[in-house]
């Protein structure tokens, strides 16, 4: 099979260089840049020497060649590419928002400033959380050619996290419940251009947030939850009973990873009552919490039982950035608040993986109907 | 002065060397460590070389000699050398969590494992953050010697964070109202012990959560919290008027810093509410959110306006740990929940500074009447 | 195959774990560690969660039921095992030093502190450094079980960075004249067990020598040495006309990796002489030196032609750790210095892939005769 | 004093602000920046909220205003304000490497392409390496005003290393005898401009080699070797006497610091002669060779003992960058060689402080007549 690439020298680009060429159902790919038209890959990434190399072409010459396109351009420049290679009756998977918000062009235009210029076809794109839509991606792809909106980074990490508490019925359905994603990315997650904030001495050995309250992944999460929620309540999505969704994007001085800490706050059969004695003394998690803790845990391992990359960690474990390093794996661990009213979800992925490439990869397994697991099955190195 | 130092080979024991040595009103300090002892101070520390030296002695005499004692000890060993100042009518401020519970040994021992072993000391102690506690310490100074409990890491950042919104009346008082507080800590956090955890391949290029629902620092910042809201409340504390914490400590590959992440839901008359259309689209925040954090922000500014070591960061800042690493500062950034319903504060202390050895010379300045910056004056540096 | 592993829980037996659960040749793993016996191996390496799971095992029972067995014990524990192997008559692949030796146990014990418990086996074994001894290797596997004594990390990137210039005639050999290998290594390095030099606080944000003209990689980078100097000399080894060798290593906050800077002094036909105007004013690197340097590359690049993990990268280029990450590669890059008198090669590994685990398995590939990048074909990510 | 600063928005700008707003012989600071004018230093650097603040103006009305002028300013811009103040008689401590060589503009416009445009200020100028030259600065001083060319990072932890060697005779003294320096220095060495080099993801967790044989420090730490040997040597700087140098810099993933680890062939009067054992058997250093270090150590301990600076770490302590940070030190430690025939210095210092502002403070306070380590006494934190 050959593979395309559009947009091959920028983070998530030069991943799905990586990942691709040790695909063992890729035969070939050609990639391209507009920065670094007629350059050689291997002369921007020399990681890369001696095991892939090859000039950078057109977006068109990729196009015209590939029986699958990636795209990792920036966000709201990718159209054109997408339309063409409906037209050629190509897969397209998509890394950037362009194709996120295919049934509200509202809200998409209101965080990335810009319209849709082909309208007709985000009819033929699904938004590729596979977790989530696994089934309605493999349907699709039966019919022909279609367009896969890679997820998010953090909305990945943050939406597998929520996902069973949604399922499972353990969320408050109260007006002013809401979830908090408290999340962490590496500097990875500022792309490859250089800038102040992803300046080294500006960013090693300091951690803080930044975009409080206005993330442009704030709607995509918000989204997922809604349409997880309305999902497993036949609620209809945006009907009042979905959770709000408060966001805060951190930066800390790792180079890949994104660890979300979410508080869910539980409802009413779920949430411990605290009794009088409680009000008074501060005391440790009570034995009451820890068994609780462990009848949400066997849920969330139940929701995930079948998930070749989700890995619910052992009750007692925790999630931490460094076990899914290089790897496509989402790992969470579950917790309790110590008065028992919110659950604590800690969910850890590689920005560039599962946040991006390897997410993008497993697509393309799905939709040629290759096992999912194929070319992602690295295991992480803990250091 | 003639200050003694006790536990002065463990990290905050070696950050009030490096202050105390510096401060003006210092003429002497006397050094003693249960670990080293008959060694010398630079043999351990040589980054102290030609400019701190000094055998190390047993606590008894460095007591014996000294005007006011500092005590850097672990936790739930010190009380006898306590009860030594006393006797001896000497100042005693104290790093650990032994003091920290006077009024409710229950609490203490139900986390720390150990009751009072001089329950009559305990009398004579004062919690000394200094930003909620200055006349009180300056009181109970004028009559006598008394004990310092200098505030845990974690408690400073997040009490310092929280105060003006209960001062100010900003937070929802419902019971199942919660204030998260989600901090992260550099590694000094954890002490100079090698351990697995802090080994550096183990965490550095890691972030991960520890101790979820269960770490000791919970009980100090909910009973700071409870003090503060009974004080503006008029209520008393343990009421049910007192808003619950959930506190969630995180690691990062960062020397030294802590940033707390806070998330307090408004009151009635703060929050916004949100209208219809934006229950469908999701938007980035609107001009009257933007507008409320700034009246806000003009609130918490006001709280801090004399405070010589808070700093309110000005609107479109945030706070990070980098812009107050080796100074006594914390900075806090105000910001609001894209929604409206929750205000978002970002604290930034360093650790070791305005977290432990730092706060312990201010008290110490508020003690004996000298300006309560002195030797504190480091304007830290970005880099 | 059912591959043996004991030592299986430090840092090099990890790796080991890692790269032989993906090796295609390997149908079963089995595991010991004498610290965790009967522990389970993703209970202490959690990110090996779902994919490498089995019971710590007693040595015994490991080399009694494997094809083949890989030790990653510490320095002068291993012998016992080797014999019981050699008794077998299964290979034995050595990652300590016990082996390195075999024709010198007077320097081994100099620097080891014990001397050969069962001489008869180091008769068996042999050094592993593929480059320097691919076909003894062969030829001595085709013989029976043998042992390899696999070399140390600092040995492997300092030896190929310096054996092309011994091959080609191109190191001066005058009494005073000394290789100089001044390397850097990661913080695994000093592998897993926490200790005050690789604790985060202590280690992080700093750069320093360490067991400086007195390291025990010492002898072995010289033995190597020595060894090609004579082979390509037709000098015996000893004889006067090997050149000495200073080696200094130096920790850096870095998980992986050693970067190996090393000089050496041209021979007569090699070094430039400087004409008199440059002892007055001094430029910058000539067109002379350019061009000098540009041919020694390509004696280099000449060198390792067919060498499958060896690159020698273009001029103009620079060998960097970060580019050999979780890599087999070892890179090096070709400089001259600005007077012409010293070639300067750069060589980059990472320590625990080429420079420990990645190296043996690399072996075990050339004894059993399978492809000699089997299970070691990761490509390495920038970051 | 009125202290004027142009260039004090990059990184040795900025820590200049931050050591003269706490001198205490300075009144006021006038601050210049070429690209934000107009704006407060504050709002650029927000470490410094609430401590300092000002208005970035022209050059010319800083240097209209001021008693001292100092210049953070890129190499070759710098000439005409060096000129104006040199009219007005106000002293001129220049960070740029344009006054470094006024007597060789060869060498200078070699390396930085441009040769004098003002020659005769370049009369009035001295190389501010206060260890080399502090009777010099003070007779010039004594003169009138003048132009300090402030010694460069790289160039000043190199020549502090190997002076003593040159003033002690311990230098080899052959043609093809060469010191060589290797250095590391932390990202803060390549300024506050973004760039790829200094990208978090591309420089963290990393080590390499850069500008090999063709670093612009090199003719400056030649020179001041030349200088010292010839002081030293009575013999005439180029007479041929002089050791050769070799430089070859690197990157560490670490904020501040320049880690130099030096090799100077001994010469025969040091050099210990190997015995005919030792040429067969490898062994650690022998008691000859740690006796011989034990006598240079005190060597080096007697040439810098007047020194406030300098620190000859005891014999067994090594020089590492974490123990000057954010300090004006340059610690040394002094090794040998296994084989006793090359010393080993590590030299240590920050390279924002001693190898940039604190320096140019050092020059301030004699040129003022002040205590030399005024403003300058902060005790380095290990952590």
């Amino acid at each position: 099979m050959i593979v395309g690439l559009i947009g091959a020298t920028g983070y998530s680009g030069a991943e799905l260089v990586r990942l691709l060429s040790q695909h063992p159902k890729v035969s070939k790919m050609m990639l391209s840049s507009v920065s670094f038209e007629g350059q050689h890959i291997e002369d921007i990434y020399p990681n890369f020497f001696g095991r892939v190399c090859g000039r950078l072409l057109k977006p068109e010459e990729v196009i015209a060649a590939s029986d699958v396109v990636f795209s990792a351009l920036p966000h709201a420049v990718g159209e054109p590419f997408a339309q063409a290679c409906m037209e050629r009756g190509v897969n397209y998977i998509d890394l950037s928002a362009d194709f996120r918000f295919d049934d509200d062009e509202d809200t998409f235009s209101a965080w990335y400033g810009k319209g849709y210029a082909y309208p007709e076809i985000h009819k033929k794109s699904i938004y590729g959380l596979v977790e989530m839509n696994r089934r309605q991606i493999k349907e699709l792809a039966a019919k022909g050619a279609l367009i896969i909106a890679n997820p998010g980074c953090y909305p990945t990490g943050a939406s597998l996290g929520v996902f069973p508490a949604l399922a499972k019925g353990l969320v408050l359905q109260e007006p002013q419940a809401a979830i908090i994603v408290n999340a962490v990315t590496g500097i990875t997650g500022g792309g490859r251009e250089p800038a102040r904030s992803y300046h080294y001495p500006e960013c090693a050995d300091s951690v803080c947030p930044y975009k409080v309250g206005a993330h442009r992944h704030t709607p995509e999460i918000a989204r997922n939850i809604a349409a997880m929620a309305s999902m497993y309540n036949n609620a209809p999505s945006g009907s009042g009973h979905t959770p709000a969704l408060i966001f805060t994007p951190h930066l800390a001085p790792i180079n890949r990873g994104i660890l979300s800490t979410i508080y869910i706050p539980l409802s009413d059969g779920w949430r411990v009552t605290p009794d009088e004695t409680s009000k008074k003394t501060i005391r440790p998690p009570s034995k009451e919490i820890e068994e609780k803790a462990a009848k949400i845990h066997a849920l969330y391992a139940d929701f995930y039982k079948n998930e070749p990359f989700v890995r619910v960690l052992p009750m007692g474990h925790t999630a931490a950035t460094n076990r899914v390093r290089q790897s496509n794996y989402c790992d969470i661990s579950v917790h309790l608040d110590r008065g028992g009213s919110t659950l604590i979800i800690a969910s850890a992925i590689d920005n560039m993986l599962k946040g991006a490439s390897g997410q993008a990869v497993q697509n393309m397994n799905i939709i040629f109907g290759f096992d999912e697991t194929e070319g992602l099955q690295a295991i992480p190195a803990l250091f």
